[in-house]
């Protein structure tokens, strides 16, 4: 089986951690490939920067298909053009929004988001909310850290993260907290040491998803909206 | 004032109708411009279109704010990208999706749509939810017609539009009928003499609601998610 | 065009108020007339004023009628009578607290509302609820400031009102902000001033959607809820 | 105990058969006080007959407080001005809509509601949405006949109704049906034995459930909404 | 009439508060009968004591059944097992939980729960849900006590809750609150004297509830989920 | 990796069948023990069914943790009792119906649930309000036939299983269906082939999704409502 995660913005290091992520709990022969949108904003940190990823994102999806791919990971917490990327992919497409807080909702009666930027809230908000979950999501959180910072060494960005998600545990009440960043893939296991709460990676969970999705048997279904998009 | 009506597709002929419908309605002294976004596909049926238009209305929208618009219509029942739009323009930024359905919940109890393609159904649905106005939506319904099918002369596709709303009426007891895409504005005034219900033509209900806000001395809040793209 | 303002309790200053918040946004060539509800209570502060209202805003609604108008306003945030009066007129009807919790939905993913007294909370909850924005609006503060102190001069309740905008935007992290009382019309300009949030006030906005949907070629539908009311 | 059910409308045949109904239900000891709104239309028929009989019903009601009432009956389906009522009552107010659907909801996981006029299924429908019902309700139905029908001999109007009940078990699959008019409740009983269904009439479970609430010592809270009206 | 009301816990001081409550306000001529479900927890704290609790409720209501039970009270707040007990009763069967957010919604617009230990916030939160007032509650709070210690004489939880009670009040703005856990029962009285707010007691309120369906003439649905539980 | 898949029936050839679908998709080096709720009713339909099976199911559970196990997928589409399962459980537990409804939402914008009896179909519309998913449902349907028959040789309640799924597709134009039993797991190959429709088994991606939670390192979060029950 193989399974390929994109990196929907153009930053090469933020694809490396994904892939790690990724391949860190990758199943027996399964393989994993990363792709990163080269051409993309270097970071995707609102509604304007989704639209500039979206058309690269398209483009690795395409190839990953050529190539093979039984489902695609897409790694950004804004889930960018998961319906597109459906309507031309056979196998399933998985956002990291969507798995982490489905995730959540399997393990917990609710859950805190912790994500980089203020101007991300209301955008995964309205993803809760259409995923379903917003009645178990107690608050969707941000550190105020640029996408960025988090890929420069010695910065103090994992301890704001930190402090975040003991804020979130404190203040929220919640049983479990959603990274909200791709680019937060790599702190897990330091955060969840850290804090005691169960902390969610969407990079991880999506990845399992995608491989649970295809060991059983299912792809996208091309009756409807996911339908391969029309000819003009 | 200066309103830009922007057709996200690249089919010059919608453009054209679309623009008609705009300068029907608008206010004394208000300029409408034409924007087609040349590049994009001929047209919007499917999450995919949506995305492989945005960048190309994106540019449209860059091009408008420089020449001084005051106001954008984006003229595609889809409303693609319009966080985006909102995002780089200063003033309010209108999809006929969202002016239609806000419009009709101003005049009647109850709607229903009417659009294309029976792929575009689910995607409307999704928006309907977002929107808020999910129940008092009765149903959203397809003429099962291709966009460009309503750009060819002789075709039997207003008769297919009005068949469906009468089915509405009659079906969905809605109080009204919005219609489901930018294609049908010029035969807003037919289908409304021949059913006899109010039917709702979006672009024209976003054309003077744009004007509106714009009058009331409202932009585009620069407060949180739709605050100008960071600079990477 | 005609539109008639209506202000449903019988404080004549407010009424005027409310007609020049009016005027100073009407389109060229638009007609504003004020109606004040003679009659009834001196201010609307609860449910039981709205009962007391109702039925003189409803003969004001007959005479407009009589008198040629092309859509009405009704001046009050509680939205009183909407249904009652959109049955007896044939252009549309618009209350001030939907016009401006849906214009705030159409420049902001946010808002907070500011109203006057405790009391009229959940009434407004109850509104935002039923016209499908409780998922955006942040929350419905009050100045508790009595709707008259808004008439005398020389009180401090525009400061009042300032400060409670300023809390909401810290506290509620909303992204605009609506006035909760017609009383509030003419502060408008300076609150938006004094706090640098988009400050949106329904009188003005209802006139200009009101405007936008005769414009449209729009009325109140006649099928169903809102048709003629029947005779006995 | 004494228990005020109040008819809003003026036709005094209803308000016969509604005492009839509470006072065959009510129990050992508890007075039934039934109150006409003399000067109010002949029936309820939709938003604008509700405002005309609103002051009137509150006007009974200020004379049922003075006369000792301890708890109050609103007995049309609209459950018009209820919040007003409350404010001006110190015991329970209760409409038979709320009560109706509550009821249903503790005996049934379903209902569908059969009403008279389709005007009134928009309104109804926005009673069930507040009142948190409408995942229940599967559906709100119109038998076609005007409310004085029901009061006319010799009318097939009780046939209507039942076939309207049969409809709603066969095509809703609900549980229960609850009698969408005050000027059904004397055909319960026949409707029961004739359809089989759990038929729930409004008035009689208002009257027990005001009954229960004052047996077990409550009152309207008079902590924010339903505070007694400010003095001007 | 014969009202039983049964404490799923098998502690039998807790019955004995019970049933005293319930015995206060039954109305002329009502039995009530207590049970206690040998066998069970002490207490019910979380979904596990709720499972190992059901059983031994069941049998309670079989032989509740058996000797001529009108109606039956479940007197946990956690409202267990209630779908099954309705399966198997031929009268109304409520549950305090239900109950007594019910009789909140109708004398207040919004309520507080208050229950005793946190790790039953989340299940009372998903009652409120499906029941269909989260719109209305406030918030359920918890007075960090175990459930037993309310049968410990001399302990000073009734001055926790009080002061839950207070904050409620103070903090969420609420009109009403309903005490979370069938063992506060006897403190309802002082409780409301205390804090000035309308205080309701589940076990009251479902009990005059009952007595209330009952003497509506309603039972338990026994079309559709509610069916008498098919033989293998 | 070991996971426990438990039939909460009694009847053994189901707990065979299930067992076998989860053999056959358990990724490399998992093991996949099955275990029955001796004791339990051998079907279960309806709510009292769940209760009587609740407390055998839970011994199960005590039982698979004590041997071991990873992760625990409850195999009946009711989820019963799987907070409870939670609260006794380190590692993440799964219900066929959360399980298969997620994976439905990951593939498709709508689905339809086919189920057995009718009586079933409140009991899992509740489930799928409570899981968030009730927008994308479009409807939940019995195909009529009772659990047990699911186990009968040479019945056709395979062809009846399969033109309900036929219905769905074409009268709710769903995009996927889901199996509402876990007796229905050896049809869905043979019914995705004859349908041609994406048809999702919970007992085939509870096992998978389980299996992806263990791998992304997460077990049942003990802050909370899934807290380990608490000593009397």
């Amino acid at each position: 089986m193989k399974l390929v995660v994109i990196n929907p913005n153009s930053t090469q290091s933020m694809t490396d951690k994904i892939i790690a992520s990724a391949r860190a709990v990758a199943g027996h022969g399964i393989e994993i490939e990363g792709r990163t949108a080269h051409g993309a904003p270097a970071s995707i940190e609102g509604h304007f920067d989704e639209v500039m990823c979206a058309a690269h994102l398209l483009r690795e999806v395409r190839e990953a298909e050529t190539a093979g791919a039984d489902a695609i990971v897409v790694a950004c917490f804004d889930d960018p053009a998961i319906g597109a990327c459906r309507e031309i992919a056979t196998g399933p497409v998985l956002g990291i929004c969507e798995a982490g807080i489905k995730a959540a909702s399997m393990i917990a009666t609710s859950f805190s988001i912790v994500t980089t930027l203020p101007r991300s809230v209301p955008i995964i908000e309205a993803l809760v909310r259409e995923y379903g979950l917003a009645h178990l999501c107690r608050r969707v959180r941000s550190a105020e850290i640029p996408v960025l910072a988090l890929e420069e060494h010695g910065s103090n960005t994992r301890r704001l993260v930190r402090d975040e998600i003991r804020r979130a545990v404190e203040e929220d009440g919640c049983e479990a907290v959603v990274l909200g960043c791709a680019g937060m893939s790599d702190l897990t296991e330091w955060l969840s040491r850290e804090t005691g709460v169960p902390v969610i990676d969407g990079v991880t969970v999506a990845t399992k998803f995608a491989e649970a999705l295809v060991g059983s048997g299912l792809g996208t279904s091309k009756f409807g909206a996911y339908a391969t998009p029309n000819r003009k």
